[in-house]
């Protein structure tokens, strides 16, 4: 039997696909880059996906665990082909508990959609990374994934409580549980989160909800500069004030959102006076009653160095438009080199201001945006692929972008992960010694090398 | 030269003890488990531990660092003999930053005087273990503490952003950082964390803190049952309300806490009436403002099932005896078994029936309190060890005290971790693949097992 046979025998042959164009569809992400499965598999359940596993574990065969197809670090290409586990008919939320506060959920849910079911039931998970409406929540686990209410609430590993993983012998474990406090031997949890699909296949997963937060109000700031901006948001910061988010759009952003929205026919952003170089959008989040309040404390915080403050009737749309952000800055340079580097909050500032100088050194505009309250900046540089010369020159300055983060006591990624796109830079944000333990530990657990090979480590 | 005499040209022969009080005081812990330590090393800095693990690392002999000593579950006993590498030289706090909001700290630091130093800053580091005022940090970390605030805020991993640690091969890593959101590379950190020091010795910590809520109150409610009581605590999440700490105590506890406190002077806890049979402690936190309507809610939910109400003028005076009761409790039997278990929330009321119906089955007392909100019972079997028949029959209790919680969806820890009292009960939490994959880890990272040997694994 060919591989693809048992595969079948496993999960049915109207699930197993080796056609081109099911091959192409799953073999790439939001990088576009591509390098072809031999095969792609829609397991139904856990049993299935542990019978896929151990058969690879046999013939040494790469595997590759498959979500929305979003990410921006290649992790689910497949380059050294194999099988891809595409998760999407593992798309189950299998309850949602209001009393112990958690979801169970399958990892093929795509996240947006547990954002409602838990909405409706009065409930609340925080994760909204900005493609939520296509990512996967097992993927947003692989990658740890953030979004801008990480800021006041935190990222992926604050809400996930336990997992199934499939390990790379096959093995069906669970970790964690259906509790918050757990010291009962080590957190193979919060190993398997942000491990981008190299230790294990998540099967299922339990995640820690929160009461709704009754309502919420938007406040944008304009400023003069980038830096005034970040000023703005470490004084609120240090103000002991804590907006549910706290994002961070440049002019060129904005430009780019404009000609986007219109393209696509949606509702127009604000129009910007000619002296606003960057805006500060402020949402705070709670009861009702509090909000002015809050609201006013968030005025008095950033006024002092602020153009001048709206407040926005309509939040949610606000927000809708700031997911379109990434794909907005793709359209006018789809080769654009999209990184998401992390600094301390207080270096933000100085960040920005380093990316205007690269900027005018390397000749490439640089787009920036993001999670200023986590010091998370999404870093975009507009590049034409064909062009050999500003090739050469993003390359050179891709590794500034790096080593500037680093330089200021940051990281080379605050939410995409490393995949194949960053992995030869991750001897900037970690020692020899330290990449030494995380290969150990990869070693330990898949000593074959199956699970996602090439992915994190050069 | 002997290993004393190379430890002495390391840290200075002032911090280098084989005399037998020095050895017996730092062999021990609060389970009043002894085992000598060899040798007992003070070191001042990272440089001098890395000197000190390479020297174990090279001679292959044990290594046991300690904290505050004042753990449950004998992970500071060097059940092994080795050297005993004390942190009390190493209690700095190297900053605190309110923009950043992070604290950098030394292992060796109070938890409770982090507390302090954070509190005159405006600034806020919620997990509070019940030793807070003897508890280190680094102690905290390697068994991942809660405490109460707990509940609303999250444990020790949810506030720990990065590490350096010193791996058993000598080596001096640094993980995570000074930002929240990472994703580059596996969470060594998190693994670090709650690894109960069998996998490295750390040597710095950065920590997240939080502005400090403006305000707090405290509501006690009496009732009739345990089960009454834990009832009423699912019915206030189930609501959505959110405090800052939920606590039950039983009567037994509250018993031996006033007998305690009039032993040491302290100011007398209420007495309670002979038909409260169980007490919730509510806190809610945050603008005062708000705190009034916040109470209204919690009242609401609580009181259907509530014998009274009592709003406590002296909120911290009432926390304060709280951190006394498992000493209290310990001074009635100082032999007893004091497990912490964890069971989803809405199974509490299930499990608290279970511990009444095993109280009678094995003749011997039961007093439970603790983190209801969390789910995180502390059960005490009230034991004379010397008494043959008490030690047979509590050793069968205890058994069932795990099973429960466990059968339960629960787990055998929530704070104290494993350690050498629960290592023989690893399996019940934890299926044989996914303690092989702990090995596989503790193996990958320590392979000449000198790192706290005999902890954790059985």
């Amino acid at each position: 039997m060919t591989v693809a046979e048992e595969l079948a025998s496993i999960v049915g042959s109207s699930h197993v696909h080796t056609d081109a164009p099911t091959i192409a569809e799953n073999s790439t992400d939001a990088t576009r880059r591509c390098h072809p499965a031999d095969v792609v598999v829609f397991p139904a359940d856990a049993a299935e996906v542990c019978r896929i596993v151990r058969l690879a574990d046999r013939d040494r065969i790469p595997i590759v665990s498959r979500g929305g197809g979003v990410g921006y670090a290649g992790g689910a290409v497949p380059i050294r082909g194999g099988i891809v586990i595409g998760m999407k008919r593992m798309n189950r939320i299998l309850e949602i508990d209001p009393v112990d506060l958690v979801a169970v959920v399958e990892p093929g849910v795509i996240t947006g959609d547990l954002h409602d079911a838990a909405a409706a039931r009065g409930l609340f998970y925080p994760p909204d990374p900005a493609s939520l409406r296509k990512s996967t929540i097992g993927g947003n686990i692989a990658h740890n994934a953030g979004g801008p209410r990480a800021f006041k609430y935190g990222v992926t590993r604050q809400f996930l409580l336990g997992l199934d993983v499939v390990l790379p012998n096959g093995c069906l474990i669970s970790t964690g549980g259906r509790v918050v406090k757990n010291a009962s031997g080590y957190d193979l949890t919060g190993l398997m989160c942000g491990s981008e699909g190299t230790l294990g296949v998540i099967t299922r997963a339990i995640l820690r909800l929160l009461p709704a937060p009754p309502a919420s109000r938007t406040l944008m700031a304009l400023f003069g500069s980038a830096r005034d901006c970040a000023q703005s948001a470490c004084a609120l910061v240090g103000a002991g004030i804590v907006p549910s988010k706290l994002e961070f759009v440049d002019r060129a952003s904005v430009a780019a959102l404009r000609r986007y929205v219109a393209d696509e026919g949606l509702a127009t952003p604000v129009e910007l006076p000619p002296t606003v170089r960057a805006l500060l959008l402020v949402e705070v989040d709670g009861v009702r009653d509090g909000l002015d309040a809050d609201l006013d404390r968030v005025r008095s915080a950033i006024e002092p160095g602020a153009l001048g403050l709206v407040e926005s009737g309509h939040g949610e749309a606000l927000w809708e438009l700031r997911r379109h952000l990434s794909p907005a800055v793709a359209r006018i340079r789809p080769d654009k080199i999209n990184e998401d580097i992390v600094v301390p909050r207080r270096r933000v500032p100085d960040y920005l201001e380093a990316m205007e100088r690269l900027e005018r050194e390397c000749g490439l505009p640089i787009v920036c945006f993001g999670h200023v309250g986590d010091g998370n900046i999404h870093v975009n540089l507009m590049l034409d692929a064909s062009d050999a010369a500003q090739a050469a020159s993003a390359a050179g300055a891709k590794t500034r972008i790096f080593e500037l983060a680093v330089e200021m006591g940051g990281t080379i990624s605050g939410e995409h992960g490393i995949g194949i796109m960053k992995s030869d830079f991750l001897h900037l944000a970690h020692a020899p010694a330290a990449i030494e333990a995380m290969k150990a530990v990869k070693g330990a657990l898949d000593p074959k090398g199956i699970m996602n090979p090439g992915k994190i480590f050069p």
